[in-house]
């Protein structure tokens, strides 16, 4: 599957009183690196979402399981895949690494979104487009850290 | 169960590009109301945590399932308590709804944090103290917004 | 001039390793206190952002003095108004304090947002309508606490 | 003067509802800049911070100009580097910008921090060491991208 690795260097900003990673900032880094999958796929969401029609990929369900935890400086790389498509849906599987030691195993489910037909305000579930899968599927290493 | 509750006012800086809750606040409040729900059975972290021997309570998983978003100016309400205790672990449900709309559900497991009495820069996880445990488990509801 | 007030009550999210407040939170917590002074001068943003010739107020300059830190779960009251009317723009001014301390100082100068008529895609400052300068003067104060 | 940069991706948890980049990043990477510029003059504040007698350098006033707005996945440049030294504070200026487009310049006022000898829990703020002072004011640029 195409994969995406993401150097993260631990700031004070991340950290909280007990000199630790803040666990959202685990979410927004999985949030990030689920944009970045698509773009690496050839998703322009800045220019997609234009069209009124789509609707971006929301999140259904998250999750993480924090292993070790990460302080000031420490260098973190994150590596992102889908695990799985269903028919409107996919899963992303998240992991965080500091040389070898496992900080943290993550997943999103997410959905790609659609505006109802019937009603323009309403978000619905649709199909993921063929070259999404196809792109998302393709076996390749991508490093997206800025 | 002692059950807090937490009115949210949905601000600009909560929202994202598509113009609803950018995910990851839902885990901000969570572990917010965490820590209200531990004020309210007698901890005073504050304090609590000038102690070395204490580490405060490290979470181990958490989970969130997102079922309806929320926009700018919505008013919402999360609702937490423990589900459950392990010996060292206690689970916390909480749910957020605007109405009775359900926006999302989450879960975190968390442990009590000590130091290792072999190594003092290594946390384990200690029983939960039995004064938390009975103080948790009280039938009590507590408004703790600000 | 119309002037809100907001307890804020200081949250583990909101410190950094050194156990007080982290900086940029103070200027998260004036955008809101902006933005709900608007509100309390009658504007719905989340319906006016639905009007193509409104961009909102956005933010020319900010600035803030910190005068006094502030720990894990002090209340804090955070009172704001418009000091000053430009053509196109005005001045909040913000004051942190804790009981009688002085925590934070500090100033948003905002413009009123319009969309340029010769370039839809382009942002330019329009005077402040008349209702909302008339709105922001009069003498009242309100708790917008959530 | 020592200079560091920092190419910033604009990621989607960055952005609020009008589409641009949410104030208060600019001041968290201003933070985050001001901590590698630091740590290129050779502080190591994960240890430092570990003597009691060191507080950090903590803010004094921050203030920001926003010139032009910034979008999803645009590219920014952050330039950081000392303008100025008091005899316990300094000065930072930051630079924001995407390609030649100036789009935010700001500024910090830190002290030195220590802890009063009279009282261990108050911080004040000490003369910036000399070996701190000479390596910010070498010639030198560099980048500090992750």
């Amino acid at each position: 599957m195409l994969t995406t690795t993401t150097r993260i260097r631990v700031a004070w900003s991340h950290c909280d009183p007990a000199q630790i990673i803040f666990n959202p900032h685990y979410y927004i880094w999985m949030d990030a690196s689920t944009h970045a999958l698509l773009k690496q796929a050839g998703l322009n969401l800045a220019e997609a979402i234009k069209d009124p029609l789509f609707r971006g990929f929301p999140l259904v369900t998250s999750s993480a399981q924090f292993h070790s935890p990460a302080v000031l400086d420490d260098e973190i790389l994150l590596t992102s895949k889908v695990k799985k498509f269903g028919n409107t849906s996919f899963h992303v599987a998240h992991e965080f690494t500091r040389n070898n030691t496992l900080l943290c195993t993550g997943k999103e489910v997410r959905v790609w979104g659609g505006t109802d037909p019937e009603s323009e305000s309403k978000l619905i579930a649709i199909p993921v487009p063929g070259w999404v899968r196809e792109n998302l599927s393709r076996s390749d290493v991508v490093d997206v850290s800025v």
